[in-house]
């Protein structure tokens, strides 16, 4: 935790400037931090600037914060990631870390080979989102939080909504085979496909490539959906 | 595991075509694979060629398998990592990752923020190490195990081994503060530092300076290390 990301439930009854503390950040104050009272810390406003927290009390179960916000929080990647909905173990390393990237549209879709009990995680309700989300701020010191949509139906996505996703921007789809290779430090935004274990079948690539995304590769290695994604990234800016 | 990495240890007495499994592997073959008799799997020699097993014999404790290799593994990553050693749930992701990288050789040293406790970790020792690797190595389909060395004095390291490391190649050190944009798309082999949690202190990036490392950044976010080692391995080549 690089930043201690407050929301305006955070804040002492009629203040707007002392937050109290309690639960997982309470712990994370004293053990990472060992704050004690007169420590600053570096904090952020949900959705809003960043700035820092003095530690004012520390008790027990609770600690108090008097905290201001002053400046904006790192520019967003421009990039839009649409992920094959991967194992629920997987799900969760993808939405912390391109949240730490930056990154603040994903969507994670239907493709032929996405394992259907995949759709029934309870990681994937919305406050295990969130709290995913919340720890990829606090990593990157950011506080906006990324929008994050499910599409169950792949042809439906791709002819009805993919269109309006990747107009005017570059959007490619990450696969090993038959690819070229990806571009360096683009000027664009890009919206970025990533297909599922054993990748997109060529059905669905045929439909993505009729959409204007075009197949690339970063090598022949098959690497973990959050180590590609993070490697695209640094590719790109 | 997109690959079953063999070792000699793995050949039935007198033979160099059949595999006998058990343990880790084993079950890894009858839950992820579902192996059953006649089923072809991708299967590699450790350090050496890749190529293909096919499920002669199924049983509770054991499989068989009849195996070839005929093609060599995916190209290393021309780059050398030299990382000052993270916490141990991190120091795990970060070897398992860059073995899927295809990174070859790795430095973990000691840095003045490195917390001296990270060197007495059980996850440093070869056994675990080993683990870690083989288990990059299945994801990406290689087989070349690569090298990890412990470096835990960092001015004897630096300024007795790092120059004979970085001569001939780019040297860079990941460095939020102060630091130039990171080049994409280079032609040489490149040395990469990563500086612990809080980063390298300034006698530190001084003493890497005058070795001939350039500090670069990919921007003002703070990254876990092996989100950072997968974006500048992106960005590369």
């Amino acid at each position: 935790m690089n930043l201690l990301l407050l929301t305006s439930d955070d804040f002492a009854p009629g203040r707007s400037d002392v937050a109290v503390l309690y639960g997982r950040r309470l712990k994370h104050l004293v053990t990472v931090f060992k704050a004690e009272p007169g420590k600053v810390l570096r904090a952020g406003l949900k959705n809003g600037l960043v700035g820092e927290g003095t530690v004012v009390l520390m008790e027990k179960d609770r600690a108090e914060l008097r905290v201001s916000f002053a400046t904006p929080p790192p520019l967003p990647l421009p990039l839009i990631l649409i992920c094959a909905l991967p194992r629920p173990k997987s799900f969760k390393k993808v939405v912390e870390s391109a949240t730490s990237l930056g990154i603040k549209t994903m969507y994670f879709i239907e493709s032929w080979r996405v394992d259907k009990s995949y759709w029934q995680s309870p990681v994937l309700a919305q406050e295990a989102v969130d709290e995913l989300m919340t720890l990829g701020l606090e990593q990157s010191r950011d506080t906006v939080v990324p929008a994050v949509y499910f599409k169950n139906r792949f042809k439906p996505f791709v002819e009805d909504e993919l269109p309006g996703i990747v107009a005017g921007k570059l959007a490619l789809v990450a696969h090993p085979y038959e690819a070229q290779a990806c571009p360096f430090a683009v000027a664009q935004p890009v919206v970025l496909l990533i297909g599922p274990e054993g990748g997109f079948i060529p059905y669905e690539i045929e439909m993505l490539r009729k959409t204007g995304c075009t197949p690339v590769t970063i090598g022949s290695r098959i690497l973990r959906v959050e180590t590609a994604v993070a490697a695209f990234a640094g590719r790109f800016w």
